[in-house]
Order: structure tokens, then C-alpha cells, then sequence
């Protein structure tokens, strides 16, 4: 199939190399066209802009930075006219109002907006190991769920409605960073009892927490190793805000996700905010004065 | 070896169980003795009360229900004379301030406290796979880690000093609490977008938290199942509240605890203080009125 | 002088009859022109639209409901040309980030925006009687500053950046939430030993806290009075926001403001948006259960 | 009348030297008897231990540090004894759980016990200028009530049993915690957008926080002096554990009281448990990392 992907991060260059090795014709745009130089190597074809990637196509994925990436690339007249017939298949992490207006402008120009966020950090997208949630009309879903699966190690059908998938995204991201917050917060308790993170979190993280959040985040916690940052404490800042509007918008009440907002400004203030979000253990090691107390 | 069990509730039972299969000669004292018929029937040894039980045993091992039981049948003078030269191993979730206490007890009567606290619910006591916590003097851990082994999926040693296991357990319960909590808060948010508890936590404890602590109170909340209790939010208030004390102790901030604390009063103020700890996804949801708003 | 005023809601009125009692001549224009009626039969001048105003005075007066009303009644084109060299002067509170927008296009078009939020309820407004903060260009506060004063207690000048002014009366907001909050929480401590919030309250609002926000609120509480709503749960849910967003853009924690905004959420979510915002009280008294189970 | 007085600090000495100057005969015991020489030396009796003073007295007045203090002091059975038939009033702010205690224990022994916690810092104790309020047997309260006048701006009666006096007694110290930690956290707010703490601070408290406990604590946070401290940090603390401590005994959530809880543990792992609380100012401020960021 002729497939476009718009947004070359190191996420989405992952992702789009899967569609090339399963043997797709890839457009590709990016802002900077120096990220899809490696791509442009192994076969896929570069557009100069959207609109001509869209000219190519008939399904076009997304996997833009943010909310504001999103609308100055793809919520523009022009754009929107040339989706037209077409597919599009966002993987962002994008805000419940945006994925509200982006489903009713796709609607006004006989597009079709399907939601595929991901679970999974870049070496994940890179070997084609994603948890993907898919939502959207029935049939585009079965399009292009081939082309989701050569992305996944697993792919979550979520119903017909995009914004569905997306609190699933969010909410699990909320989920994520409660995880790290709870690590980082009991072990600050141990630590003052003498018993090192690490100590503490082997156990936990072998017995009743043995899974891949708690030991890829327990690891970085026990060791102290938050750089270079897998996500950073400000996409996390980000995501967790994408949460607390979520909530906002249907009167939900989530006070951990207040917590942890809480902890990533504080993290952010002390000019952590490159760091990656693991270091919400720093937040609460520094709030308890460990170090000047000579604790573990 | 003659070793006495002390407190048979329904992880005690279990507990003991596993020693007498092992072949061990085991005598025990519960409060109510109807508790340990069935244990008596298969070869146990009742004792009339813990004085004659401690005549009996070289180790004893207790499974007390709390601070104050611990206090009333242990921390007494005749009791601590009568542990004179015996080893002392005990499994349950108790206050460091009390853990303090009976260590110095234990050293002024040339007795010996082993701290073994346990993760695991009834049914994983009764199989003899708990992940049992293990901290004392190193002699006296080696002597009685044959007994320890026999309840254990494995022991992990925690170093000479006791209190390091338990805060290592009350810290464990506050990131299982958190976990709870995290789910309750996550999955009201869903809902009041229309995807169900159950949808939306089968994507999750089948991914990121496939760990048994996750998969185990997530389908509880998934058929909002809470009862029978396996672990009542009464016991989650008070380990939570053991967690605060020994935070307060030693002054380490916790936000995230605090806010579970407030969640499980307020499921207790409801009534529901019987009902299993998972139940905090109830006081999610109705503090965002989901029901009443008739949201999934 | 030739005074326009745009925006006649409730607070709106009361400033404006002031400057028209002060024998200004008044130039009003408000989307529903029935709420202008009364004023322009005590001679104030009706415009039909933003721009006809403009074209009639050298000061003009906003207090409009919230940001969304500001962006689309003054922050366009034609509004902001017709401002060019006239002194805009914003009563109402808005988010930081409009104000930083509303400064840069004040300048770009040569026109000059002068911050002056307010404190006080609509009959405090009515009697000329605000508390009123003031900031802006040296010069033009000065030029105003004879306007403000007739509807003013008094003016409190805050220096030449329109952003402090508005920071001010943001935290000044907050504050009166946690006011109203810590008596919530503390009453419904009294209740559930027997002490009435009125008599709680009685004590503590003619003792430590003899102050008009403290008496004013606490009367509500004590006698549960909610409706009609001076200020509405729903716009203190809206000024809570505009302070976490303030602390978000400047990395400031502020966890009392979470606990806030959750509570706030919790009485929307129970459909008491509409009641005055003291009714926080009852959020707590629910958390409680306090009417359940008897407590006074 | 021949009156006893318990435990001469601080407060306890301003309290006592108001009897005095009424004319009462007055009978002191202290544990440091330092405490009690001024008192003597203007004509007051030193007592040797609390038995020889309840020899002597009809009614005591007790001022103790803590819940520890009054059960070392008073709780004891030869105590107890001493008390039969006579009025024993508790100035000091404890735990409700101590309260039951001595109250069953005084009705045990036919003694009486009357509540009478006070609002008021040292100066105001020794200008006889204390809110004080009273709960008791009203016989006792009519016969005491000329002690406790002389001690007070106002006495305010609560009823008849002694624990209504001392929660609203902890409830209004949760209100006092609450509102310096709101000035607090506004204040960094300010601080961050370049409004000091003094600017800000000094409109709120000359308007609608025009009360004595905005108005002092206030002062100490615009002006960063937090030194001697007219109530401690760690005292501070200790009375929002006795508010926590009630709460939980009765189900009352209270998040805004857990949020102080944290600042107040930070503070006092900063090492800062001896400065007045006031200095929660300096939690939010250090959170906020205003200072490293050049922040007013």
C-alpha cells in the first residue's frame, strides 16, 4: 500500500521503518528533513510537504509531538481538503479536546480519523513491539490494521470512537506515572530506614511488581540513572496535564494525578525537566533531605 | 525441631500448616481455639496458653493480628522471661515504634527477634509460597531459615537489623495501596469517556502492569467484586496508617499515602470498611458520580 | 470625561452606575442589551456595537466573564485598531497567558492596557466599594486612576506590568478558596464530635480569623445557605484553574490548589455547580457522610 | 480561692500570674521549678510535687506540654486519688483519645474534669487577653468560670462534655495551618510573577483577611523572620497530628490537612523543626525554587 508518515521522531522513525521492511511504498515528511535521511537510505520516498505526501497516499499516520504540532501541520484548510477520501491514523498522545475538533473537522471533509496511540518507549517502536490501541469507523479500522500490526506486538481494537483510544492512552499514562511516584515515594521511606532503593525495589519489582513499568522505571530509580532520558519529566508534565483536562472536562476528581503533577512542576523548577521522569525518586528523596541527612 | 506457632488466623493457619507438613514437631496457641482444631486433627500440638507453649518450643513464631495483640500476649513480663534463650520470628505487619520496643525487650531478656514479615494473601500462605522478608541477627536468620523456606516461594534476606524488613513490608503495602488507588482514579476517568473498568484494564494488566499484584485487585475492580474481603479496607487503613507513622518518624513526606489514607476513610465513613481494598475504585467513582450520571 | 464600559453583567452594573453617578459621560455596550436598560435611563448611552463605542470615548472600561468572552469582543482587529491611542482598562480575571497576549497587541496597536481586577461581591460593587489593584504604564493609571477611585474602597497601585495586577488578584482567589476549604474540612471535623458548624464557626470567625471573607463564607456554612450563589462553584472552579495554570507556567507547586480543584470538580460532578462556592463545605461533609450517619 | 497550677511554661506562667494578680491564693508545681521563681517571688506558693499542691487546692488548672506529659504528671493512681472531689481544668491541646482517658478516669475517682483549651500566643496568655473555651459538668464550669475570666478576653462555653472544647480546639488550629500554608503557597505564586510576598500579603491582609491570624503570621512570612519562634514548627506538627489523629478516629477525610502535614515534615527534615511555623512559607518558596531562580 502507498502509506504516508508525517512526524519522524525518534518514535515515529521506528514505526515507519516497520512499514518499510513489510514491504509498503513510505512517503515520509518531517519538519526537519535531516530525520528521515537514514529512511530515505533504506527506500522510503521523501515529500517536501504535506500536501504533496498527501497527493501520494491513501493512509497517512501521525505521530507528531503535541497538540500544538498537530494543529500547525494538520488542522489547516489546505491539509484538511487534501485528507479528503483518505485515512488518517494518529498515534500521538494529543489532548481529548483536540482529538474532538480533529474528528469533527476529518467528518466535515469526508476524511476518516482513526486513534492508534501507542504503549512503548523507542526501542519498543524500533523492533515493532508496540502496545497499540485502535479506535475509529469499523472499516477504516480494518484497513489499516495491517498496517498497525507490523508496528505491534499487539493491537487493542477500542470501538468506533477515536477519543476512546486516546483516555485509554492517557489514563494508562496516568497509571505510569502513579507507578514511579509510588516507587519513588517508598523508597524514600526505606531509604530513611537504611534499606536502599535498590534493595527495596529488587524485591518488590521480582515479587508482586514484576512488570515492565515497575522494572524498567526501579532499574533507573535504583540506580540513579536518569539521563539520557527516555521520556522526559516534561513530557510527563505534559501527559499528566493531558489527564488532569480529561478529568477537568467530565468532573473526575484524580488527586494522586494532582500529586504527581505536583512533583514534575517541583522537578521542573529545580531545572530537572530533561531528565527522565524516573527522577520523580530525586523529588521525593529531596522533600525528605536524604542526602544532608546521610541516609542510604 | 519443637517449634511453637502463636496467632492462627487465616494466615497463620496456613502458615503453620506448611511447618507440620515439613515434619516438624509444632505447637500452637490462638486465642480462640477453635481455630486450630483442624490443625490439631492433622498432628499439631495445642498449647493452653503461650507460656506453656513457649515451654515446649526452642523457636516460636507468631502471626499476631496487630500492634495490640502483639502487645497483650507477647510484650508482657512472664512472656518475655519464658523467651529467654529462644528465638523469636515474627511474620506480622507491626508499627516500627513496636518493632523497637520488642527488640530491646528481646536483647534485655538474651531472647532473639527474627522480623519475617509476608507478601501474599491466605491462599499463597496455605500454598507455602509467600515471599517471605527475612531480617535479624545472622545466626539466628540461618537457624530458622529451614522453617522460613517451607512457608516461602523464597526468602530475601534483609540484613541484621529488624526493622528493615518491616519497613520494607509497610512500604511494600504502600506502593500495593498506590496501585490500588491508581487503577481506582485511572478507571474513573475512562468510564466517564465510555470505556468500561474491565476494557480498559485488560489493556493494561496484560501489558505495561502484567504483574500479580495488578492482574489480582484490577479484576476486582474490573466485576466490581469485593466480597469476601481478601484484604479488608480496614487492614489497608491501618497499613497505610503504619506507613504514615513510620514516615512521621523520620520525616519523609509521602502526598501519595496521604491521599490514600483520605480515600480509605472515606470508603470506611461509607460503610464499607469490611468490603476488600479494591473497593478504593468505589470511592472513585463516586466521588466523580459516575453512577448517577449514568457513565460505564 | 467620556467613559465607555463593555461588559454589564452583575459586577459590570454596579462599576458603571458609579462612574455615572460620578457625572462621566457613559458609554455602554454588552451583548444582551437588556441588561443596559436601567443604566441608560439614569443616562448612560447605549452603543450597538464594540467599535461604535470606541469611536465615542478615550478610556474604555472591560468586565467580561472570562477569557473566551474577552478573545472574541476585544481581542480582534478591528477592536484593537479602534483602540489605538485610547487606554483599555480590564476589570475581570483572566488567565496570565490572555493578559501576555492582550499587552503585546495593546502595543502593537499603540494602545495602552491597564490592569485593575477586583475584590468584592456585586453589592460591594453596587456601593463603590472594591478593592481594586492597579497596574500599568505610570502614566496611564494615573490618567484612570480618578475613574477607579469612584468605584473603589480603594485603589492599590502594583506597579507598570498589567501581569502583577492580575497575578495578585489570581492568588488573592486562591486564597479565599482554601479559606473556604479549611472551613469546610474543619467543620465537618467539629460535626463528627457533636459541634454544629455554626457553633464551630461562631467562635473562630469573631476570634483569629474576624475577617470579611472568614464571616462572610462561614455564615454560609453554618447555615447552609447556598443559593442564590454570590460566586459560583463553577467560576471558582474556573479562578482555581486560572492559578493552577499561572503555577504551571511558572513552575510553581501548589498542592493545597489541587486538593481545591478536586473538591470543586466533586461538587460539579454532583450537580452543584450552580450553587455559591462556600457550599465546598458540603463536598466535605459528603466525604464524610456525616448526614448518614447522624452527625449534627 | 486556693488554686493549683500545673506546668509553668510559657504560657502556663502568663495564665498563672493572672490568679494571682486577682488575688487567688495560687499553688505552682513545675518540673524545672526555674520556671515557677518569678511567680513566687510576687507572692505565689511552690509546691514540692503535684501531691503536695492538690494537698492544698480546691480546683487545678493544668498547662502540660503533651499527651506524654499529662500522663506522666497527672494520670497516675495516687494522683487520680489526690483529685477525688476536686475541679481539674486542662488548658492544654491534646490527643481526643487522652481526653476520654482522664475523663473516664476523673469520673472514676469523683473528680471533675473541665476543658477549657485557649487560642492565644504568649503575650496574649500574660495580658489575660486568651480565647479560652470551656466544656464540663456545668456545675464545675459555673464554679471555675471566674479562674477562667480572669485569664480571657472571652470564655466561650461549649457544652457539657469536655472533648466538644478540645476539637474545636484542634479544629481551629487546623484553620490557623491551613491559612499559612494558603499565604504560603499564594505567595510563592506571587513571588514567581515578581510580586513579593510583602506586597501581596499586605492587600490581602488589610481587606478581606483582615483578621488577627492573617495579620501576624503575615507579617512574619513578608518579612522572612521566622525566629524565635512564637509556635514551633514541630509544635505545629504535632498539633496537625492531633487534628489527623482525630479525624481518623471518626472517618473524616481531611486533604487540606494532610497537604500541611507534608510541608510540615519537609520542614522539619530541613532541619528547620525549631522556626515558627510560619516558615511553611519557606517549604512552598523552596519547592517552587525561587530562590535559585532569582525569584523576589
Amino acid at each position: 500500500m502507498k502509506v504516508g508518515f508525517v512526524g519522524l521522531g525518534v518514535m515515529g522513525r521506528g514505526m515507519a521503518s516497520q512499514l518499510l521492511k513489510a514491504g509498503h511504498e513510505v512517503w515520509l515528511w518531517n519538519r526537519s528533513p535531516r530525520a528521515i535521511e537514514a529512511l530515505v537510505a533504506e527506500g522510503a520516498h521523501a515529500a517536501t510537504d504535506p500536501l504533496k505526501l498527501l497527493a501520494e497516499v491513501e493512509v497517512v499516520h501521525s505521530m507528531l509531538a503535541n497538540d500544538q504540532a498537530v494543529r500547525q501541520v494538520l488542522l489547516t484548510p489546505p491539509v484538511l481538503e487534501a485528507l479528503r477520501g483518505k485515512v488518517h491514523v494518529n498515534h500521538a498522545t494529543i489532548s481529548i479536546e483536540l482529538v474532538r475538533e480533529l474528528v469533527k473537522a476529518h467528518v466535515a471533509h469526508q476524511a476518516t480519523y482513526v486513534a492508534a496511540p501507542v504503549f512503548g518507549r523507542p526501542d519498543v517502536a524500533a523492533a515493532g513491539r508496540l502496545n497499540m490501541l485502535a479506535a475509529g469507523p469499523a472499516e477504516a479500522v480494518a484497513k489499516v490494521r495491517p498496517l498497525l500490526e507490523v508496528m505491534s506486538a499487539k493491537v487493542w481494537p477500542m470501538g468506533d470512537l477515536p477519543e476512546r483510544a486516546h483516555i485509554t492512552k492517557i489514563a494508562g499514562n496516568l497509571m505510569l506515572a502513579s507507578a514511579i511516584g509510588s516507587m519513588a515515594e517508598a523508597s524514600a521511606l526505606t531509604r530513611a530506614y537504611g534499606v536502599s532503593a535498590a534493595d527495596f525495589l529488587d524485591v518488590m519489582t521480582r515479587t508482586l511488581f514484576a512488570a515492565p513499568a515497575y522494572q524498567g522505571y526501579g532499574k533507573m530509580i535504583a540506580e540513579e540513572h536518569y539521563q539520557p532520558a527516555g521520556f522526559a519529566m516534561a513530557l510527563g508534565y505534559k501527559d499528566v496535564g493531558l489527564g488532569l483536562a480529561a478529568a477537568s472536562a467530565e468532573q473526575v476528581p484524580m488527586p494522586i494525578a494532582g500529586v504527581l503533577r505536583d512533583a514534575l512542576l517541583e522537578a521542573m523548577a529545580a531545572g530537572d525537566g530533561e531528565l527522565d521522569w524516573a527522577a520523580l525518586a530525586k523529588v521525593a528523596a529531596a522533600r525528605a533531605h536524604l542526602q544532608q541527612r546521610g541516609k542510604a
